[in-house]
Formats: structure tokens, sequence, C-alpha cells
């Protein structure tokens, strides 16, 4: 069986995850905790980054991108409406530039800030960099959800899913890391309603489900984070 | 004509450049102070990076894995032993994979901040983030060159190119990032014999000789750079 190096509070493993379970697939899980820059880990991606994909043939594919592509070229393209990148090139680069905006850009200004300070330095030495959470680098981080929320709400509002007609990659890589945000009860619901009618058409899908299961070491998740109906 | 939004140091905008012209294509540059935010430029790309490329029935395409890969699907495709990307799906992904190292990984530990301190800064007002160059972090991204060329150093000498056989994406990124940090001085070349031979058969190549004519405002490149027998 193929292995899936991933870890839960990372956007990119979550949306590698949800790609494997739309398209039927298994995979072991091994958590990895990329701080400890193990030499093995290395070895498979010298980059040091999640999520990184083992096949039954031993190959590592490293990174959320590349994993994504190679699974739409070996699996998606026979899979007709259910493929989750589009046949037109130019639709094709919407959904990438979509799934890039929410995977580098997003998780740049608010996701890996946030899941950092509150829960990979729960699980740091201090030597690895843990510690007290840095509250500055926090505030920053909030300070951005607002601004990404309300791009989301636009495509929402506009498309039936946030690329166009049909859910894509877009979707899964948005939802990846608005689930790592809700978990840490970072997501003001309320404000931003379509967002949620959205997020939950997503939530209610058997892919998500083992996702809400999951528990991290140190921290809870906000008391609605497994409701379908919150 | 098509129409590319450039900054001639980012090196994903070099990139994009080298596989135009490596496929034939003309396309208008402009370029693009994105520390500006010009709205009408916001307006085409909201993450405000680069490069942008505008083809002639004026849609945008945004970033350079996003042009990148639709210019193979809509011309690359066709080039047979010319292509840039490979046929076999995983050694598109290993392409993928050091296309994503030296555009992301080692735009960010190396050559974003060394460019940003060294040229950007000349050319932004206060209120944008300009004013005298921040030693520290040149110091740490100078740091980072020795571990990047020693990486390509393996690449170029366990291979034919980068990523395998042929030339590909992953060798114009490569040559992308360094040919900016080779403009500013940056590359100690008698110490990575192997990577000066290997840059030296992309520099030759006619693909780059507008590159090498450029010049960035404040900063002339070292005595060098144009030479093709460095």
């Amino acid at each position: 069986m193929p292995t899936l190096y991933h870890h839960s509070m990372s956007s990119a493993s979550r949306f590698v995850r949800l790609i494997l379970s739309e398209y039927g697939f298994h995979a072991d899980l091994i958590e990895e905790q990329t701080w400890e820059k193990r030499h093995d880990f290395l070895a498979l991606n010298p980059a040091g980054t999640l999520p990184v994909y083992v096949d039954d043939s031993m190959r590592a594919l490293c990174g959320a991108t590349v994993i994504s592509e190679y699974l739409d070229e070996t699996h998606g393209v026979l899979k007709r409406d259910r493929r989750l990148l589009a046949e037109d090139p130019f639709q094709r680069a919407e959904i990438r530039r979509l799934t890039e905006w929410f995977l580098l850009k997003m998780e740049q200004d608010v996701t890996r800030p946030l899941a950092r300070e509150r829960v990979y330095k729960l699980q740091m030495t201090a030597a690895q960099g843990g510690g007290a959470p840095d509250s500055k680098m926090m505030r920053t981080a909030r300070a951005n959800i607002r601004q990404h929320l309300k791009y989301v709400t636009w495509l929402a509002g506009s498309r039936q899913w946030l690329a166009g007609e049909r859910m894509s990659y877009a979707d899964l890589a948005a939802a990846s890391s608005i689930s790592v945000l809700d978990y840490m009860g970072e997501i003001a619901w309320a404000e931003v309603p379509i967002v949620k009618d959205w997020y939950q058409r997503l939530k209610s899908r058997p892919s998500f489900r083992p996702l809400l299961t999951e528990r991290v070491r140190g921290l809870s998740p906000v008391s609605h984070y497994t409701d379908l109906d919150f």
C-alpha cells in the first residue's frame, strides 16, 4: 500500500488526503514532525516539507503540487465528471491559481504561523524552536484571516464552486486550510455565511470524515469542529 | 501580441521568459514594481505576484507554475524532444519538484532576500519599505547559497541535465535564480566548477541573451555577467 507522510495540522497534507479519498485510494499515514529533521525523511524529500507520497514501487513524490498533478495525470484523467482538475487548459489554470493561493499565500499569511504558534511549538523542544506562542505573530496572522475569507466569500458567492461549475482541487485546498483554522477556533462563522454554506457542503463529504475525527496533542478542537450543522 | 508583466530581478519572471523564448514565442514585456500595489495590476492578479501572462484574448495567467503548466499543455506537448516537461508522469514529477525547489525554496532562502535588500529597496520609497540594506538579512541569505549550490553540484554531476537526460523546466528555473544572483556578484564560480559547466551550457543559448543585456537601475552587474566564457 502507498504511504503518505503527513501532519494533521498541515493544510497541504490534508489537501492530498482529501484527493486520495475522493479518488478512492487508501494510503498508510505516517505523522512526520518536520522540525525534527529526521535523516530518513530528508532522504525522501531533501526540502524537508510535507506531504510526501511513497507509491507501491517505493518512489517518493514530494509536495502537494507535485502529488496532485501526478494523481491527475495517472488517475484523475480517467474520472470524467469526478475529475478534480478540468479538461480545458484555461480552466485548469484557474484551478491551479486558486490552489496555489490557498496552499502558499493563505498558508504563509495565516495558517502556518497560527499552527506553528498554537500547535507545533507545543510539540517542539526549546532547541527546535518550541516554547510560548509569540503573540505578535498570532495577531498579524489573525488580522490576515478576514481578507482571505472575504476572497472566499467573493468566489463562493459568484460561482457554484470556488473555481467554477465543478468541485475541484481549489475547493479541497481552501477547505484544508480553513479546516485547520477551524480546529483552532479561528473562524468567526457568523461573519461569513457564504463561506459557511460552501464549507458545509465539503465538510459533509465522506472524504472529510477522517480529518474531523483526528486530534492533535495539547489542543482540543472547538466544540463545533465535527458538527456537520455548525 | 501577448504581454508579460515581469521584473528583471524576479527569478520566476526570468523562468517564464526563457520558456517563451525556447518555444519561439514573443511577448511584450512590462516591468512591474509589485511593491507599488498598482490597482490595475492587482485586478489582473489579486495575489500581487509576478509574472503575469496576458494572452491575445486578454486572459490573465498568474504565476510561474500556472503559466508553465499552461504553456506545456497548449504548446509543449507538440514539441517532441524539445518539450520542457517529460512524457512520463514520474519524470514530470521530478521536473516539477526541482522547479519548485528553485522557484520557491531557493527563492525564499536566498534569491528574494538578496534581490530585495540590494535592488528593490533602491527603487522603493521609505513608505514602501525602501532604505539601506539590512546586513543581517543579507548575511543569512548568503550563508544559504552554499547549500543550494551544493545541491546543484550533486544534480549536475550525476545527471546530464538537472532533472535527467533532457533539458527541462528544472534547468530553466535553476538558471533563472542563479542568473539573478550572478548579476549581483553573489556566486563564487571558482568554488563550484560543476555548476559553472552546467550554467555555461544554458547561458550560451539564444534564449538567455535578452536576460544578459538587461540592466537594473542603481546596480551594475559584475564584470563577467555577460561573458559566455567566464
